[in-house]
């Protein structure tokens, strides 16, 4: 009982962060950005940070944690694979519209694509997403996947989940601060080293960024919480592991 | 026997990006930045990169596999918790040294200090580095610490640790972005966006820190390769265990 509710306070915490987040980039593209649009202008990137902010960092990390949900654990698990699944499917698209916010912007400004530090981290963690989505599809929501291959792949999906968080977050941060940089020191009115309003805010919302991240990484390290197997996967389980201690001994 | 011979292919990886990070950083600052010096002016700013990355990253990161190396697992746990402890310390030591040198820097050239995403997002990760460093050492190391204490605290301190990781990553390639900014676009002769051989030096060495960082996640994540727990451990968690459950019914 105690676990539960600080599983719920914990989680209640994880989706007020995330509206937070969600809220703090759209009110700074849309107060200091000028507002959006989709038309090569400025405008248009300003749907980037909005996009990449909702798709890679706060629908991913809600749809990591779905599994932990105390009231699923007794409905049928295929139904929460399809809900992950389609989650993950929303943030993923959400992040390939926030690339092409920003490309479509660098076509219209004549910017160069992918020089920055930021932008390598952006792009591996995009593409790391979709093969994940993919190979995750293969493995674990297509029926004929085999056993062995479910089996094998479950510690390199859950590896590659949390690596995926883990870039978003970087890409995310680094790309504010390259914001906050162009916008700011481009302007000598006032220098992001003055810290006016718009810095402090961006700060702040790089901060919640950082904050849900970590309590994702929290739920998701709390063995306790995680869904308990039930006894036809612990069975299969038992049934692999059987065959592969026998494989080694012949 | 196949799964030690993965663990140690992972950490001689782990080992080499590891060092070729603290390689690239080295270079940078030696090559591009003009080398090293403790006297207020941009050759003591150098050490800054140098430090942090080291100390944060790779410091930090051998230190929190070293109880994954399997020859330790027949040793006293409590020599190795002394050797993690000590890493750490070092880790920690190395950081604090990093900031004074930025600290020095900007007091030389009268830079206002904790304005940037980067700078907000460092200090916490050193500052909750020191406080899980001295949490650690009150809870895992020091004799009169009650067993309850410990219990209670190791979910926190495997949190908190992680947390610190993912903390360091975004502190050095927000600082990585920030650098590049200011010395490429200081100076008009070679923009960023031309990506100039700086600028894909320093970029690599971005990737490769994000790459150290998820393959020490990659280790910590398998819980194929944890020390197994003694029997003595065993038998006090059980204890503890009992005991919460006593209390629960009482």
């Amino acid at each position: 009982m105690r676990s539960s509710v600080l599983f719920y306070s914990t989680y209640t915490l994880c989706v007020c962060l995330g509206l937070l987040c969600v809220l703090f980039v759209s009110c700074w593209s849309s107060h200091w950005g000028g507002g959006f649009a989709w038309d090569y202008s400025a405008l248009q990137f300003n749907w980037h940070p909005v996009l990449m902010v909702s798709g890679l960092v706060v629908v991913y990390g809600n749809a990591a944690v779905v599994y932990r949900l105390p009231f699923t654990w007794k409905q049928n698990k295929r139904t929460w694979k399809l809900v992950h699944a389609g989650l993950m499917l929303l943030g993923l698209l959400l992040s390939v519209l926030g690339l092409c916010a920003v490309f479509d912007y660098h076509k219209g400004a004549n910017i160069p694509n992918l020089y920055s530090l930021h932008s390598w981290v952006g792009i591996c963690t995009v593409a790391v997403f979709g093969f994940q989505w993919i190979l995750g599809l293969a493995g674990f929501l297509l029926p004929c996947s085999p056993p062995w291959f479910r089996s094998a792949l479950k510690p390199v999906h859950v590896w590659l989940g949390i690596s995926i968080l883990i870039l978003s977050l970087i890409s995310c941060i680094s790309g504010i601060t390259e914001k906050l940089l162009f916008t700011l020191n481009g302007s000598s009115v006032e220098p992001y080293s003055s810290l006016p309003v718009q810095a402090k805010f961006a700060n702040s919302l790089g901060l919640l960024l950082v904050a849900f991240g970590l309590v994702v990484f929290g739920i998701l390290a709390n063995n306790k919480w995680q869904r308990p197997e039930t006894d036809t996967e612990r069975v299969q389980l038992l049934h692999i592991d059987d065959n592969t201690r026998n494989d080694g001994c012949t």
